[in-house]
C-alpha cells in the first residue's frame, strides 16, 4: 500500500555544498551601484565600514562566481543543513493535479526560517574580525532571533531593537531571542536620542521598522567593538542564501526532476533570490527553462506597482541609496500578517532581474494566501509562516492551470519558514476577521514622493 | 576546519522500520491486566469496546511481538519520519565532556511532538472501522493537535475538549487544532451532563485534565460513528511509539555506537517506552547493557515516590482499573511547566518495567531542567519543550559525572518536542519568575487515600 514515490529528498551532511553562488558576474549587465547618500558618487568600501567588517563588504561588491563557506559556519550548518526538499504529494491530491510539487523547506532551522542561513556567516565574519557585539533591528522577529541563535554559536553580545508595537504584542519572539542570550529593546529606546525624542513626543510611540534601523545603527557606529547586522536586501546577504537553491538543485537531481516553475515570496528579496539564483545560472547556461516567478503581497506590491529608482533603504534615509522597486521609503504598509514582506523596496539584485525579464512578478491578497495555506497544513502537516503562504497560494493557482490543461508541471517553492509563533494570525482567519488591503494607485503616487530625484 | 563527526544521522524513507514492537511477550513476568471497575475481575475487550475499536483492543492485549505498520499509516508518517538522531557535538564542547550524546528529535512532527506517532494510527484504525468522528481531552494541547492533525489525514471530524484554564491562556494550541479542522471546547463544557452540573457551581470552572476526560468519553459511548482516543499510559499507545526506538537502533548502528546509558521523561510513560522498549529487547537478547533511567519531575515523582497499587487512569474514577504507580487518582500536581508530566499516574507496562528492576528512576526540580534547555538551546539551537527538559538535564548531569571519571560513555536521550509554544514558561525562567515545589510525604499520603483497596 505505500506509495513509491518518496516524498523526502534528503542529502547526507557530506553532500552539502561548501561555496555560495553569487550571480553578479554571470549576468547580461552589472546592476546599478549604490549612491552615498550626500555626494550621489558611487559608494565605496569605506562608506560601509563603519557598518559591516570588511570581509562581508568584500562579498556584497565581489566579482567572483563562488565564495567558500568558511568550515566554522558549515559546522552551525550542519545543526540543520542540509533541509529537505519534499514533494507535496497529499496536496496534489487534494488538488487531484497532473502537477508534481516540490517544497524546499527551511523551517528547520533552529530559529523557524531561512534567516540564520545569513545570520551565521555574519556572526562568523563579523567575530574573527575582532568584533564583539553586533545590533540589529527586527519587526515581527523572525531576524532578531535567527540574529540571536548565530551569536550565540560565536560566544558574542547581540542586541536587538524591536519595534516596540510587536514588541509589547508578541512577547513569545522576544523570549525565543532571549533563550539565546539576546538583549531585546523595544524601539523607540531611552538608548538613543532618536529615541529619546520620539519617546519625548509620545511616551507609547509603536514604533517603526525604520526607526528601529537607526537606532540599532546609531548604537553600533563609533563603536570599534560593535557592528551591524541586516536580515536581507543586500548582495552579501542573498548570496548567502543561494544554499537553498543549491541544494535543491542536487535534490531534484537526485529523483531526476528540472522544474518548470520557481515560485518565491519576496519582501527585502532574499528567500526568493537564494532559491531562484543557482537555478538562473542552470537556465543561463541552457541546462533547464524554468519560469520564475516572484509573489508579493497585494498590500506591498513593490515589483508589480513600484517604480525602479534610487531609494534609501531605510524610513529616515541614513542609508546609502540603493536602486531598486520601491513604494517609497515613507510608504507604510498595511498590517497584513506576513511582517516579513512589509518592506518598502526590494533587493536591488531582483529589481535588477526583473527589469532584465529574467523573473515575473504577481500579487496575491493575504485571505487567498491563508486559504492555500489552509489546504496545505491540512494535507502536508506543516503549518506556514504567512510570508510563505503567498508562494503556497502561487503553486496552488499553477496546479489548479495544470488539471484544467492536463499539462504535468514540476512546481519548485520555498517554504521559507514554519508559523509556530503566527498562529494568531492563522485564529484571524479562521474567525473570519481577516480583512484584504487593496491599495490605490494614489497611496502609492503619495507614497512615491519620498523617493529622492537623482540628477 | 569542518568537523568529521557526523551531527546528524538519517535514515532514508526506504529504511523506516514498518513494524511495531510488543514488549509485553519477551518480559520475565506478564504485567498485571486491567480490572473492570465495578467486578475488580480482569477486564476483557468487550469492556473496552465502547471506547476503541476491535484492532486496537487487540493491539492493547496482543501477545505478538511485533505488529505491522499499515501502509495507509507509513504513508502519513513519511510526512515527518524517518526523524533524525542527532550527536550533541555543540554541548558536548560546552560541557567539556568525554561523554558522547545522542538525541533522537520528535520535534520535527507536524503537531512538534512525538505524539501523531500514535494519533495517526489510532485515527486510521477507526477510520478502517468506518467511525467518523474522534473524541479527546488535551491539557496544554499538545495531543489534542496530534490528533487534530491525524485526523485530518483520513477526513475525519475531531473533537477536543481542553481544560479550561488551558484554552483561556494558551490561545496558539486552539488556533493549531482549528488550522488542522478540529473542533475544541473549553473543558467543563455545556455538552455534557457532567459540564452543566460543573459550570452550574461555578461559571468560571478552570477544569481539570480528569473532567475534560469524563466530558470526551461521555460524548462518545452511545454513539456508534464516534470513539475515543488516548495520547499515553495504554499498552498499544506505547507499542506505536517504539518507531522511535527502532529507528535509534538503526540510526546508532550506522554510527557503530551502543549506549551506556538511555534517560526519557516520563509523564504517562509513552515517549520513554517508545524509545526504551526496543534498547530493552537488545538488553535482554544480551547484545548490549545499556541503564535505562526514566526523569520524573520532582513535582510529580510518580515512580520515585508513588505506590505501585490499582487505582483509576482518571480522576472521576470512570476507567478500568490499572495496576500502576501511582500518587492518588486525586492528587492534583502543582502548576509546573511541563504539563505533560502532570499525570497522577504511570503506564502500567512502564510501572512494571520497573518493579522487575529493568529500569530506574530519578527526578528532577524544573528549574534545574530549564537551566539545562538553555545551555542546549544555545548550543544545539533547538529550544526544547518543558517536557524533555528534563531528559535533557538528566543527560547533562551524567556528562558532567563522566567529566569528572573521564569515562566516554555513550548516552542517548529522547527530545520528544520543541518549545515554540512553550516560550512563556521560559520567559518565567529568565525572569526569574519560575518556583520550584517540593512534595512533602504527607501530601502523598493523602492523596493515596483516594486509591481503592483491592480485595
Amino acid at each position: 500500500m505505500v506509495s513509491k514515490i518518496p516524498h523526502k529528498i534528503l542529502l547526507e551532511e557530506s553532500e552539502m555544498p561548501t561555496q555560495w553562488y553569487n550571480v553578479v558576474p554571470d549576468l547580461p549587465e552589472p546592476p546599478p551601484p549604490p549612491l552615498h547618500p550626500g555626494t550621489h558618487e558611487p559608494a565605496g568600501p569605506d562608506d560601509f565600514a563603519p557598518l559591516f567588517p570588511m570581509s562581508l563588504i568584500e562579498q556584497e561588491m565581489s566579482a567572483e562566481r563562488y565564495i567558500d563557506i568558511p568550515g566554522e559556519v558549515l559546522d552551525v550548518y550542519r545543526l540543520w543543513r542540509p533541509s529537505p526538499l519534499f514533494r507535496a504529494r497529499r496536496l496534489e491530491q487534494l488538488l487531484d493535479t497532473p502537477a508534481r510539487i516540490y517544497y524546499k523547506y527551511e523551517g528547520v532551522s533552529p530559529a523557524g526560517s531561512h534567516k540564520p542561513n545569513t545570520a551565521v556567516p555574519q556572526a562568523y565574519y563579523n567575530h574573527e574580525a575582532g568584533i564583539t557585539k553586533l545590533t540589529t533591528e527586527t519587526g515581527a522577529g523572525q531576524w532578531g532571533s535567527a540574529l540571536a541563535f548565530a551569536t550565540a554559536q560565536y560566544g558574542m553580545e547581540c542586541e536587538v531593537w524591536q519595534v516596540a508595537a510587536s514588541y509589547r504584542q508578541k512577547p513569545y519572539r522576544r523570549a525565543m531571542m532571549e533563550v539565546w542570550g539576546a538583549t531585546v529593546h523595544p524601539s523607540p529606546s531611552e538608548l538613543t536620542e532618536f529615541g529619546r525624542a520620539l519617546l519625548a513626543e509620545d511616551p507609547d510611540h509603536p514604533g517603526s521598522l525604520g526607526i528601529a534601523i537607526s537606532e540599532a545603527v546609531a548604537m553600533c557606529v563609533g563603536d570599534p567593538n560593535t557592528r551591524y547586522a541586516l536580515g536581507s536586501v543586500l548582495n552579501h546577504v542573498l548570496m548567502h542564501q543561494t544554499i537553498i537553491g543549491e541544494e535543491a538543485l542536487l535534490q531534484l537531481a537526485k529523483v531526476d526532476e528540472v522544474p518548470d516553475l520557481l515560485v518565491g515570496c519576496t519582501g527585502g528579496g532574499s528567500n526568493f533570490g537564494g532559491l531562484a539564483f543557482p537555478f538562473m545560472r542552470e537556465k543561463m547556461a541552457g541546462k533547464m527553462n524554468p519560469t520564475i516567478r516572484c509573489v508579493e503581497p497585494a498590500a506591498c506590491p513593490t515589483l508589480t506597482k513600484g517604480e525602479y529608482r534610487y531609494d534609501f533603504g531605510d524610513s529616515a534615509g541614513m542609508t546609502p541609496l540603493m536602486k531598486m522597486h520601491t513604494l517609497g521609503h515613507d510608504f507604510i504598509p498595511e498590517p497584513i500578517h506576513a511582517g516579513g514582506l512589509r518592506y518598502h523596496g526590494m533587493s536591488p539584485l531582483v529589481s535588477h532581474v526583473y527589469e532584465l525579464g529574467m523573473v515575473e512578478a504577481i500579487s496575491i491578497p493575504q485571505r487567498e494566501c491563508f486559504a492555500g495555506a489552509l489546504q496545505f497544513a491540512r494535507t502536508e502537516g506543516i503549518i506556514p509562516a504567512p510570508e510563505p503562504t503567498h508562494a503556497i497560494a502561487a503553486a496552488i493557482r499553477e496546479a489548479l492551470a495544470c488539471k484544467e490543461s492536463g499539462e504535468e508541471k514540476v512546481i519548485l517553492t520555498a517554504l521559507c519558514g514554519h508559523g509556530h509563533l503566527d498562529l494568531a494570525a492563522y485564529d484571524k482567519y479562521l474567525s473570519g476577521e481577516m480583512v484584504d488591503y487593496d491599495l490605490p494607485d494614489s497611496v502609492i503616487a503619495e507614497a512615491m514622493e519620498s523617493v529622492p530625484v537623482i540628477a
